[in-house]
């Protein structure tokens, strides 16, 4: 046969091959155990896997098990019998020593140990919370290895770094539904993150029914909030899961939709109306009179009865002062008493919320700004800051979260949250007891450029990686393994109802009109949105704006850039490597003709129409990039007027296009610099 | 740049690319309207639209129009706002004349006029079934045009051809939970089919709780039932669809499940448990003790208050008589009453049960075999043997409804039971008033292969060609159009939450051991699994089997191979068009590439073992493809030795594999035989 054809073949699959991700003999756990040994053999899985609980038991844990026995059996296809015989040995035995409160609080022991033998598996830990941790880390060694499904043999003693290890999920700037939060909660237990921080209030909605002041919800929600019933729903599914429920009502700014009910909290006067931009804006609470107290009062009783969480987060976060200056009441209250600016004033608000906070046996938490010498120690602040406010913070006595570098809505790589730790930069100088003070941190998921249509592609899976950080010791810090682990992590996360990919895949078809989506599949595979609060520099937003672009289908990370970037550099380094150039170019060739297959779909559909640029750059970029490895290789430098040509492609492929980022840009800037070199 | 190097990836990427499904300018209704006339113009969707509902309104019409706009929505992005003025001119503006029964019933006037043009949509109907007809027509009309989303002008009337349009689903072989049910009946309504055939007891399991004989369920069911709770909310959910719910208990025969709690119904004694192979089994009910009627009047009575359907499904399949023709008394009560044969005794049988049914206002359903002329002419005939043996119930007066050709499980092509018509064969020549007994037909989904993870990959896309046989008028008959709306439909099914698309691409990542899953997908795509029943020949299967190998991830349809044998059917015909010759070539060559790609997972995995040999075939197969394409182009024709050896790869390969059939053999066939000529 034609030999050759074959071997075109070859190069052509190629670009159809992402990097493999081997399960069998690596280590996949993310977060990674503290201590792990590997030992000879695998414990095989079929359909007589049991699981016995000895020592202290619960509901909760048998839960667990069936969980966990109903996952493996969705995953691996097995029917798992019921019906299994006290008498035997089971495969899996769970020992827990005692008991500990049925709602997790802050630092109940999570640690746990792991034996798998070829024979049987043994869970101990002291406390249900181990177990649950345990429980994880088993599903995820799981793997369909070549004489069955299997558990490799090892040992491992693990237990978190810090004890806070917190998502927030923003439920305000657009509305997520119960099966959002629950899935992401399953997710969350997956890689042992153990606190939802519900962001429940906000500007553009107040999301839970209060019973107490009930114009709340009713006029401030546009019918999209959480009953009382369903709040404690959550709060029961997270407390089956080892996650504690920290809500957050943010108080005294960010606070419209509080007003549209009760314009008499505010310190201007109403009416109010939801707001529907995003931005900081002017309404805030009155921190003056004293019927804000009293309504406040009444409203943390009722919550402190829904959330039994110690710690509750009042938000104190971009207070921009404007009606507090602009009200003579409020500026002679301030002048009264002898108060410097306005964060002495809203202190001074924090400090009466404190006492009523800890009259319903509440701590507060809030964010870098309720920072205040009035305040007690036992307050929590959440650094959007930086490590160093919260050495500050620790070094004053408080206790600390941080937030600065986890904000999952800045699009950044997981490699960028994965080097930031609680305990670097200034922290790491603390002494040991103000180290203590640092509780842990949380991702932040706000939800100005995200919906319960891709919310979780912005979740997962990068939150993996700030989990790591939080769970496991800081030695860990391999960053390729440690994609090399989410990519695994992604894959199963889908068993758990999870659609972070599903939903792109839906979201891409839709701007194909229903035809062939892989070419669009490839193109967005190296683009990614563009970073921190870029998005409204271009276009107006609002909460009624469709999320339904190529830039709210694009991942926020480009695996295939990625990728591309790395066979570059080696490329780069090794001329020589015949199989690296093939690859390579390749690449940039199905680059190149992807792009003449997604024009036509901009045609077709309105929402593509925006990208005609982003195409037109792409092209040009690949064949720059094409003729810069022609080069290298043998052809003579080009010419001055050539060069100018491939700077000016350069540049233009680097802006953003409809919010989109080229990704394969600075590869590709290598190739040219080499060339030109 | 490198020209060439752009040639080369054109060739490359051709193999990426499925054909195209342009829906913006051509029709992708399904089933297709009645009759439809395009007019000028688009009818743009944005945020601004708005439904009202006039004259005759009900609630489930309210649904209906917030499921289409959270439907919408979803699928577009965009935000639609829920405070429109009343006197506001609508979008689509509803008009239903009267009332009709809240549950349906057979023969609902499900007719509807819809009225498009660039300024508004206008839906009329008699009854609320034709608005619920008529809405679906509408969500599938929508598409993101050039413009915006948007609904084509145009003028439809639309009625079905047959009043019963059915799908059977089995929830006994494999147990399928509520979600599923709900999400196939969502589909079920977008493309018109009216009757849920509800299989709800077998050998191998009794799925309905009963509190007047509570060990159906508890002993016959391993705790997979609808609770009577659930099967109230199922019955519900489908009126508010407009689908009725026809429950089957299969009797005397099938009945192993009813046994193992009540072994005095059966004709032999017990004791009896539930029944874990597939098959036909010996476990009957004993027709000829009064207990027995006692038992299933108590049963049926409790059962019509749950059905409000006035049809009752009784089964009456595959008796094979066996524990009648031992039991003595049986033999004697058959002689005592004359009875020739078993056939007789299951008359009897039926025509008691028809009474028991008549008294609780039911009429009876059953299979072929209850056919007997002993029994009143009001009952339906579901004929799985053919149009005749349909036809010849109808000229005895019965009504009649087919199932033969439509069943999902045989895993045979859309096209197939596209070309079945109820009223085909010799039904066709029925005379007027016969003909109208034939009262329409149902797809059946019987269980013994799919389980809750992949059912929905079994039914759809397919099930909506049959659903187009049975509402479009006999003239709508062309299979490639019918392919193209299929792909459409398929496509937004996802939307509807279907999993005929996620569920296949899970497995295979679970078979890739979560490592790239692309190869392995490229080689599924020509491959489908055995038709008929072909399954349990090479393999035991019981109803502990896991269902998770290649065949249980395999599409019953392959539309590569369908795509690639019309392209190989056009070259023959063209030798000369280097266009279609290079589609063929790539495509041999990709599928041979992918062999080896997939090899390493093979290797990896227990569960790819068994397709060592099929990968070898495909490969040989592939080969062989190219080297008689040469032939075929220039070289000369090969000798006896050669032809034999290409004869026996064809061979080979036509075999099954792993319960797989490679479906690209026969398209290769052609190509030899030609270079053979």
């Amino acid at each position: 046969m034609s030999r050759t054809l074959i071997a075109v073949s070859r190069i052509v699959f190629c670009i159809l091959l992402m990097t493999t991700t081997p399960t069998a003999a690596s280590q996949v756990i993310i977060p990674s155990p503290a201590h792990l040994d590997k030992r000879e053999g695998l414990l095989l899985i079929d359909s007589s896997f049991t699981v016995r609980v000895n020592g202290y038991t619960e509901p909760r844990l048998s839960s667990a098990v069936e969980r966990l026995i109903a996952r493996m059996g969705d995953e691996t296809g097995i029917v798992f019998y019921k019906d299994q015989t006290p008498e035997n040995t089971p495969t899996l035995e769970i020992r827990c020593a005692r008991s500990s409160s049925a709602v997790p609080t802050l630092g109940e022991d999570e640690s746990y140990t792991l034996d798998v033998t070829p024979t049987l598996a043994r869970l101990e830990s002291a406390t249900p919370y181990g177990i649950l941790r345990g429980l994880e880390t088993f599903w995820q060694l799981l793997f369909p290895g070549p004489a069955g499904f299997a558990i490799p043999a090892l040992h491992i003693e693990d237990s978190p770094r810090f004890p806070w290890r917190g998502l927030l999920m923003d439920v305000c700037r657009h509305w997520m539904p119960m099966e959002v939060v629950k899935r992401n909660l399953d997710a969350m237990a997956a890689v042992k993150l153990n606190v939802l921080h519900w962001h429940l209030s906000e500007d553009q909605g107040f999301r839970v029914e209060s019973n107490r002041h009930p114009e709340l919800h009713r006029q401030g929600s546009d019918g999209k909030y959480f009953t009382q019933k369903e709040v404690r729903q959550i709060v029961a599914y997270a407390a089956d899961r080892g996650i504690r429920v920290v809500p957050e009502f943010d108080m005294p700014g960010h606070t419209t939709s509080w007003l549209v009910g009760y314009p008499g909290l505010a310190s201007a006067p109403g009416p109010y109306s939801i707001e529907r931009s995003w931005g900081i804006f002017d309404p805030t609470m009155d921190p003056t009179r004293e019927e804000t107290y009293g309504f406040i009062d009444g409203f943390i009783e009722e919550m402190a009865t829904l959330f039994p969480d110690p710690y509750f987060h009042i938000g104190g976060d971009e207070v921009n002062g404007h009606q507090w200056n602009d009200n003579p009441d409020i500026v002679s209250f301030k002048h009264r008493r002898g108060m410097n600016d306005n964060h002495d004033l809203q202190a001074y608000f924090n400090k009466r919320l404190e006492a009523i906070l800890a009259k319903h046996g509440k701590r507060m938490v809030g964010w870098d700004e309720i920072l205040h010498p009035d305040l007690p120690p036992d307050i929590v602040v959440q650094s959007w800051r930086g490590q160093n406010s919260l050495a500050v913070a620790a070094r004053n006595g408080y206790h600390g979260i941080l937030s600065y570098g986890y904000y999952l809505d800045h699009m950044l790589p997981a490699s960028f949250h994965y080097g930031i730790d609680p305990l670097g930069e200034e922290a790491a100088t603390l002494d040991s007891v103000s180290m203590q003070r640092v509780l842990g941190g949380e991702a932040c998921m706000w939800s100005e450029f995200v919906n319960s249509a891709n919310v979780d592609s912005r979740i997962w899976p990068r939150v993996a990686a700030i989990a790591e950080r939080l769970w496991s010791p800081p030695a860990v810090r391999d960053t390729n393994d440690m994609y090399r682990r989410l990519a695994v992590l992604s894959s199963r996360l889908e068993w758990l109802g999870l659609t972070h990919r599903t939903g792109r895949h839906m979201m891409l078809e839709r701007l194909a009109g229903y035809s062939d989506v892989r070419p669009l599949e490839i193109l967005t595979s190296i683009l990614e949105p563009v970073k921190f609060y870029q998005r409204p520099v271009t276009r107006k937003y609002t909460s009624r704006t469709p999320l339904n672009r190529l830039v709210d289908a694009t991942l926020p990370e480009s695996r295939s850039a990625r990728e591309f970037a790395l066979s570059v550099d080696s490329l780069l380094l090794n001329p020589d490597n015949t199989r690296l150039a093939a690859r390579v170019k390749t690449n940039l060739q199905l680059w190149h003709e992807t792009c003449s297959r997604v024009r036509p779909l901009v045609s077709q559909s309105h929402l593509l129409r925006e990208i005609d640029t982003l195409i037109t750059d792409v092209q040009a970029l690949t064949v720059a990039g094409l003729e810069a490895l022609d080069v290298i290789g043998k052809k003579p430098v080009p010419d001055q007027h050539h060069r100018k040509e491939w700077q000016q492609i350069l540049e233009h492929a680097a802006r953003p296009h409809a919010e989109l980022l080229i990704m394969i840009v600075e590869p590709v800037r290598r190739i040219v610099e080499t060339a030109v070199q």
